[in-house]
C-alpha cells in the first residue's frame, strides 16, 4: 500500500502514519519526492482497518498494490481451472453452453426446451425455479416444483441442471435437485448465500453484480472459495452504464483481465447482456471470438408468451441457427464447443 | 404500455400484437402515425410477462406508462408519511439524524461515540453489529453482543437504535434489540430478506443500492410496504458512476424525484455518499437545503484507527461542528434538525 | 411522441397540450387509460421546441417515438453503405483494417511502422499529426510536418492514410494529404468540425464520443451526411463507465444495434476500448465475430517509448501475430480482413 | 509515479524499468515488498510519454501521485481566486447568480427575461446566441444578431452578459460583446477552442464534460490558465450515469473536492443537472449550502414555447420565489448571494 501524504504534511504527519502502518503489522518506507513524501506500507495489506490510514492527519490518499484477493488469484494457483459437472465442462478448451428458459413455467413447456436446446448441442439446461423478481407483482417461479421438474428434465436428456439459489436457506434443497448453484448478479453480494454455497459440495456459477467491480466480484468468489468450495465458475453478465438501447453494457474485456488475474473459469451472458433477443447471436460469437470458457442463453419455446425475460429469449430455432455459428467461431479459436460428440 | 411497431410491419404483426395485448387483460388502441404505427395498451400494466411483448413480430419498442409501484406511490397515498421509531422522527418537518460508528467494535468505544453524538444533537445511533463486508478478510462485526451493547447504549442515551440485517434469519434477533432495521446497499434486491423484515413490527431504512433505479428501489420498499410494514424510510447513499475521486457519486436530484413520486421519506447518507470524512459536511448541509427528511453519518471516536470505514468516518469534534452548520441550514428551510429540544 | 399526463391532469391542461401540439403542426390523439391520459403527437416530430412541451401544466412525461436523425438511418436508405478509400474498403463483406502509431513522432518511426504493418495485412495507416491532448504538458503532434510524413508512407507503401482533423481551420489542409478524415472522440459534438467534414469530399471515420448515446453520435454523423459527404463510417472506441481496469468499456452490442438502425459501416478501436496492450487482441477478434466492419488498432515498433498511448499500442510482432487470429475469425463469419489477397 | 512490477517479474525487467524512469528525467526508487517489487519514480511526472511506462516488460500496473495540473492547482496559488466581471462577482463570500434564456430568441423575449431576472437579484444575464445543438434540425441560435441583443440588454439592464463561443474563429467576436466567455460541456476539450480563450481579455466560465473526470476538466482549466487568461471559472453541469429520470446527475461532491484541489471559483448549473424544472429549486438551494461559489440556472418567459430546453427553464415568478429561498441559504453559510446591495 503506497500512502500519498498532503504537500504541507508536517513532520509529525509522517511520524504518525509510520506509527499506524506499523501498528498494523507492516513495514514503512518513506519516499522523500520532489513535491510530496509518499509512505510505501510493505506487508500482507489485507487486514481489518486498513483503509483507515486515510484518516491519518497530512495523508492525502492511499493507493493498494495487492489485489484484495487470494484463493482466486493466478499467483496462488498459475493454472486455469476446469469445472465439471455432469454433461457440462467449462475450461480446458472446452466451451460449455447452458440454456433453457428464464422461469421454469410447466412441464410441458421445460421438456420440449430441453430437448431442443440438447439437440442442438448445449451441455446443460438453465431453468427458474426460484426467481429473485424485481416487482412483487412479477411471475416468482414454481419453487420445488420447479426443481423436480428440472430434475425431470435431466433425467431424459442427460443434461446438467444449473438453477438459481436465492436464499441461505434453500441451499440443501436446491443441491438435492441441481448440478451447479447459480448466485444470480443481485445476490452477488449476499454474503451469507456465498457462505452457504462454499459449503456445498455443488459447482458455482457466480454472475456479476451490475455494479461490482471486478475486484468485489473475485472477493465474492473468495468468499465461496474460502468455505472450501473450489468449483467456481465465474458469469459476465453486464454492467449498469448510461447506455439505454441495451438493457446492460456487456464489458468484454472482462474476459482477458480476469484470465490474467485468476484461474476461474469465466462463462458470459449474452441475454441478459443484452437484454434483446436480435443482439444476443452477435455478443455470444463475440465471447466465444474474446477466448470466453461457456456460454448461457435464455431459450423459450415461446418467447412472447414467456412469463419472465421473453425479450431476451431466443426461439428453438434461433438457438439453434446461433449454435452453428458459435461452432465455426470456436474452431478458429482452437476449441470445442457445446457437446459436439 | 404504449408498443411502437417498426416501420415495415405487417397488418399480420399489428394483429397478433393487438391479440397479445389482449390475451393479458388489456385493451389495444392503434394509432397510425406518419411514419410508424403504435399501439397503446390500456390498462393495469402491472401483470407478468408483459415486457414479453418486446419478442413480438414486428415490434420494435415497449414503452412503459405506469409506474411500476403502487403502495409506495404518491397516487395512493397523495400524504408524505412521517416515521417514528422511539427518539428518532423523520419526516413532518424533523430531520432526523442517525449517528454513530460502522461498526460496534467494543463496549467502551461505542459509548463514548454514544454519549459525544446525544450531546451533539443526533436523533438515533447507528452502529453496525452484523456486517456486510466485501473482504471475507474484513472486520465481519460482534454480532448478537454487538446487539447486546447497542440496546445498553439505548438505555444510556435513550437514542432508538438504528442496525443492519442481513439475513432473513436474523430479522427477528435484530428486531428483538434495534428500534430500525437497516438494509444495505448489497442486500436492496435480497427478496427474501426484504419479505421477512416486511413482517416484521419495526420500521425499515432501506439503502438504495449503488446501481439500482429508483423504480426498483421503489420496488424493493413495495415488497416491504407489501408485507404489512408501512414504516419504510428510503436512503440514498450514493450511485456507482465513473466518478473516480468520491466513493460513490451522491445524487441529490433523488430527494425531489422521490419526493414527486412517492410518499415515502427519504434520508441521505453523505457518508457513503462520498466516501471522504472531508466532504461530509458539505453533502450534509446540501442534503437539508435539498429538502432530505434525515440523515444518517458515521462518527467515530479515532477515525484512523477504526476497524472499518474510518476513511468516510467523522471526529466527535467534527460532528459537533457540522451539526450546528446543518441546524442553520434547517432553519433557513424552516424545519428543525435532530433533537433540539 | 407521446405525452404522459399526471394523473390529476385537468380537463384544461389537456386542451393545452393539445393546442401547443397542433401549434407545432402535429395532430394530437388522445388516449384516455384506467390512471392516466396519454395523448400521442402524430406527424414530423423532429420539430424546434418539441422537447419543451414537457414544461406544459400537467405534463408528467414526454416520450419520443421517432429515430431523431433520418439520412442516417436504415429506413431512409435500407442497404448498407460500403466505403472506399484508396486502398481501404469497409463494409460489403470486407473488413478494413487501419493500423499505425497513435502520434507521428518522426520519419524513420513512421515508415518502419507503415512498412510492418502493411506486410501483416493491414488496409490503411494511421497516425496522428494533429493531437489533441489532455493535458497541455503532453505531446502535441508534428502537425503538418506529421501529414507529409503520412503523405510519404502512403507513397511507399500504397497504404491509404487516416488521420484526424481537430479544428475546421484545417480541414482543407489536413484534407490535401490525407485519405480519411477522422474526428475523434473529444470533437463528436464539435458542431463547426462536423460541418467543415460535411463539405470535405474525403470520407470520414467518426469517433463516439465516451458519454454519447448511439443517438448522439447518429446526430453527429447526420451532420456530416447534411453537408453532403454520404462517406461516413462510424467507430465505437469504448464509453466511460466505472469499470477502472480499463480505460473506457468497449460496448460491443454497438454493432448489432448500430446495423439495425443506420446503412453506415462501424469500425471497432479495440485500443481505445481497452486501454492496455494485452487486451486488444482478444476484443480485435470479439468486434469481428460481432460483425464489425473494420478495426483500427495503434502499432509502435517500440511502445515502452511512445510518446503517447504506448500502453495500448503492439508491437509489430504483436500486431503480426493478431492479424492471423482475426483472419481465421472473419473467415468463420464468411467475411475477409485487410488486404488478404 | 508509481511503477508497480508483475509478481513474476524478472531482475532484467527491475533494471529495464529503472533505465525507461532514468530516461525521462526521473529518479528510480525500488521497493521489495513481501509479494512484489514496485519502483517509485522520484520528480516531474508531468513529461511525454510517461504512461508508456506501463508497457515495459514485467509490469503491472502504473499509478500516479502528483495532479496532472500545475496553474490551476492550490498547490500554485493557495488563496481562492474570485472572479469580477461587470456586475458579476463569483468568489469572496459573493455568489454569484447567471439567469436567463437557454437561446436568445427575439428582442422581445430577451428584454422580458432579463428584466425580471435583474428584479429577483440575478447578478448577469446569460443567453445562447451560438448554439451547439445535438441535432441538425433543431434551432441553432440568432447568432451575431443574438449578441448585440445581449449587449443591448446589457445596456439596459446593467447586467453582465455570459453567452457560449463555440468555436476560436468567433472568439473575437463574441469577446466584442460579452462579458464572460461561456465552453460548453461538448467543447470543454476543444483545445484550440480553449486555446483562443486562454489568449482572449474576457473572464471565462468552463463546463464540465459530461464524462470528464475532475483532473481532465481541470486540465481544460490548465490550457485557458497556460494561455495567459487567469479568470476561469468552473461549472458543474452534471455527468452522465445509469440515472435516466434526470437528464445528468449532479454530482454535488464536486464543490468540496475542487475546493480541496484548486482556487477556482465553482459554479453549479442545476438546470442541465437536472433537466427538469421541478428538480431547479432544490438543486439549486443544495449547491449553495455546499458551498458553490455562484448559480447558472434557465429562465423563460413561457417555458412551454421555448425554442430550446423549456424542460428545465423556470418561469419568472419560480424563479423570483428561488432566488427569496436560496437567500435564507446563503445567510445560512454566511454568504450573500446575487446583487442584494
Amino acid at each position: 500500500m503506497i500512502v500519498v501524504m498532503k504537500r504541507n504534511a508536517s513532520a509529525e504527519d509522517i511520524d504518525h502514519i509510520v506509527k499506524n502502518i506499523e501498528e498494523l503489522g507492516l513495514k514503512a518506507v518513506t519516499i522523500q519526492g520532489t513535491e510530496r513524501i509518499v509512505v510505501a506500507a510493505v506487508g500482507e495489506e489485507r487486514v481489518a482497518g486498513i483503509n483507515s490510514l486515510e484518516s491519518s492527519p497530512g495523508v492525502d490518499e492511499v493507493l493498494p498494490i495487492l489485489a484484495p484477493y487470494k484463493l482466486a488469484s493466478l499467483e496462488l494457483k498459475p493454472e486455469p481451472s476446469t469445472v465439471h459437472a455432469g454433461s457440462l465442462t467449462v475450461g480446458n478448451g472446452q466451451i460449455g453452453v447452458i440454456a433453457g428458459p428464464c422461469s421454469v413455467e410447466s412441464e410441458d413447456q421445460l421438456m420440449e426446451t430441453a430437448h431442443a436446446v440438447k439437440k442442438s448441442g448445449a451441455s446443460a439446461l438453465r431453468g427458474g425455479a426460484f426467481k429473485p423478481r424485481t416487482s412483487p407483482y412479477s411471475f416468482q417461479g414454481l419453487k420445488e416444483e420447479g426443481l423436480k421438474l428440472l430434475a425431470e428434465a435431466r433425467e431424459q436428456t442427460g443434461l446438467a441442471i444449473v438453477t438459481e439459489v436465492v436464499s441461505p436457506d434453500d441451499v440443501e434443497l436446491v443441491a438435492e435437485y441441481a448440478d451447479v448453484m447459480q448466485i444470480g448478479a443481485r445476490n452477488m453480494q449476499n454474503y451469507r448465500l456465498l457462505e452457504a454455497v462454499g459449503r456445498c459440495p455443488r459447482p458455482a456459477l457466480l454472475k456479476r453484480g451490475p455494479s461490482a467491480t471486478v475486484d468485489e466480484w473475485l472477493l465474492a468468489a473468495e468468499y465461496i472459495l474460502d468455505g472450501g468450495n473450489e468449483n467456481v465458475m465465474l458469469c459476465e453478465r453486464g454492467i449498469r452504464t448510461y447506455e439505454a438501447h441495451t438493457r446492460f453494457t456487456l464489458p468484454l474485456a472482462s474476459v482477458p483481465y480476469v484470465k490474467a488475474k485468476t484461474h476461474l473459469p469465466i462463462v458470459i451472458d449474452p441475454s441478459h447482456g443484452t437484454g434483446h433477443t436480435y443482439m444476443v447471436p452477435a455478443l455470444a460469437r463475440a465471447a466465444i471470438a474474446a477466448g470466453a470458457d461457456g456460454l448461457i442463453v435464455e431459450v423459450h419455446r415461446n418467447p412472447d408468451k414467456a412469463l419472465s425475460d421473453g425479450y431476451q429469449s431466443m426461439t428453438h430455432e434461433q438457438f439453434e441457427e446461433m449454435m452453428g455459428k458459435c461452432r465455426r467461431i470456436a474452431g478458429a479459436v482452437d476449441r470445442s464447443l457445446g457437446s459436439e460428440g
